[in-house]
């Protein structure tokens, strides 16, 4: 498939065009950029959603049936389930997630699973630019959808508009974790398995939390049983409350701002890895610095210092 | 205190010196190169342990009984316990962790809580350069300890020798998430709370995962209670055993440099994002840039390119 079919493709929101235009985004080939490009004035139109929290927390759960009640509407939605990334060999743990329901034969609903770094590390650029594709393809709700509650998790969802954050009674031991990034970011709360004991402190823990914190939007602490679809209505009447709360405001335009920015940062930080960072490792007497180094015949900062003078004087020369 | 006295109080081992320092390391000071400059030649004698795992599986009351026995063998023992940052503060969200026991008073322990992430982002380099410090301070052990099982703390686990991975029996149902990077960072694997139900289970879990990754050390699965002090003494022996298997082979050397070549990349990072990255963000007309794109009058790829053309071109140029 030509550049041109896929975003052809792509604009009347084939499936096969959108498969194919994501694999060559996540293989990083060199014309994904063209592609993102071309594309790139059919997007924003798309709203993203954040779906985060513990492991076991049942998102999975909750992202199928806010799909279902989206569906009913005749809303097209797409779902990118982000997977964490062995930092070993690079790949995604948990493989393509299949998910054994009826959302898979559903034309008006994309599924995805992409790893959560890139292939030269960092948070992979490859899911704001699937939502891009999606976006393009005409999905008005792109749920990005993370396992687990690490920095490279939290960053991934910031990209969303409205982030929901899902979690169960038995968590209340963790809120100290539970708390780092994750009360920073979320625009709604769900805690779900509401029927288990310890629901009801769970809520108060996190709406004390939330007193501690002066936000103009004060996000709502919903209870919800997954598994029976009870609560799933009333997660999508906040997400609808939270997009007009967002866009009555500034407030939308000032999330996508910084978004955006943060996608900028990455790709010159990818850039830099690629063609600087890359080239150093790979040069043929890159292991001695290091066996000096390790052997005290040098030091590190003596060693970056040579380095730089030979593979980016530009950078030596700018530091204060 | 200038200087040439804070390396001379380290050398001899000062408290003071050390905490200034640290504090100088995570403050950025101008000085903080030099300073590692000065000391680095006094380092290369410590053997570094990471501790990491799920939340609350008691890797703190692991590590207070594994420095305990190292102290009645009279060692020196430095404890970094590294802290998740949060992502719109930047600072650590525990705050200084402060251990209520006797370690506290004991001259021959140090303890300094640390954040993950430095000022700019990305993985701190305060924890590597804390690790330099006490090293050179003539601490013959430092643990680092992490909270949680995000990227980043992997990421910090990995710059030590032997690393220990503590779980509970309970957490069998989140062996997915637990997978993820842990499961190959482990040289040393402890199910903690070992009087609980489902302790076998769990090794035997572990113990089936391991089966599936080759290994030339196959890292051992322990059981331990560490409030009562059950399993510390096997713990401590199958760390010295690691410790001779990576020092009869050139593992150790291998490892180490693998560390180092981290940092140095960590380092170069940082210079990329202070000195490129951060003038950019920081410049009159980059709201402007970011609003044309979030209006679609231009899209990120045409705008990176002219800001790769404004601040640092010779990246353009270096592209493929």
């Amino acid at each position: 498939m030509n550049l041109h079919d896929m975003v052809q493709g792509i604009q009347e929101g084939k499936t096969r065009a959108i498969a194919k235009a994501i694999s060559v985004i996540e293989r990083e080939s060199l014309y994904a950029n063209d592609l993102l490009q071309m594309i790139y004035s059919m997007t924003g139109n798309a709203y993203l959603i954040g779906i985060t929290g513990p492991p076991g927390a049942g998102k999975s759960t909750i992202t199928d049936k806010i799909v279902k009640e989206w569906r009913k509407q005749g809303r097209k939605v797409g779902i990118i389930a982000v997977d964490p990334t062995s930092p070993f060999s690079g790949g995604a743990i948990l493989g393509d997630r299949i998910r054994m329901n009826d959302l898979n034969t559903d034309p008006g609903v994309f599924i995805r699973s992409l790893a959560s770094r890139g292939s030269l590390g960092g948070l992979s650029p490859a899911v704001y630019d699937t939502a891009l594709i999606l976006d393009a393809a005409g999905f008005e709700y792109i749920i990005i959808e993370t396992v687990g509650v690490g920095q490279t998790e939290v960053e991934i969802v910031e990209l969303a508009d409205t982030t929901i954050v899902v979690t169960v009674p038995e968590a209340g031991d963790d809120i100290q974790t539970f708390k780092a990034g994750i009360m920073e970011i979320g625009d709604l709360f769900v805690v779900n398995k509401g029927d288990r004991p310890g629901t009801e402190k769970m809520r108060l823990l996190i709406e004390n939390m939330l007193d501690l914190v002066h936000l103009d939007w004060r996000p709502p602490v919903l209870i919800s049983i997954g598994a029976e679809g009870v609560g799933i209505i009333e997660i999508v009447e906040q997400v609808n409350k939270h997009r007009e709360y967002l866009s009555s405001s500034t407030q939308l335009t000032t999330d996508r701002k910084k978004a955006l920015g943060k996608k900028i940062s990455l790709r010159l930080q990818y850039l830099f890895e690629q063609n600087v960072i890359k080239r150093i490792f790979e040069s043929s007497d890159f292991d001695q610095v290091l066996t000096d180094i390790i052997q005290r015949n040098s030091d590190p900062f003596t060693e970056v210092d040579k380095l730089m003078d030979r593979f980016c004087p530009w950078l030596k020369e700018e530091e204060d």
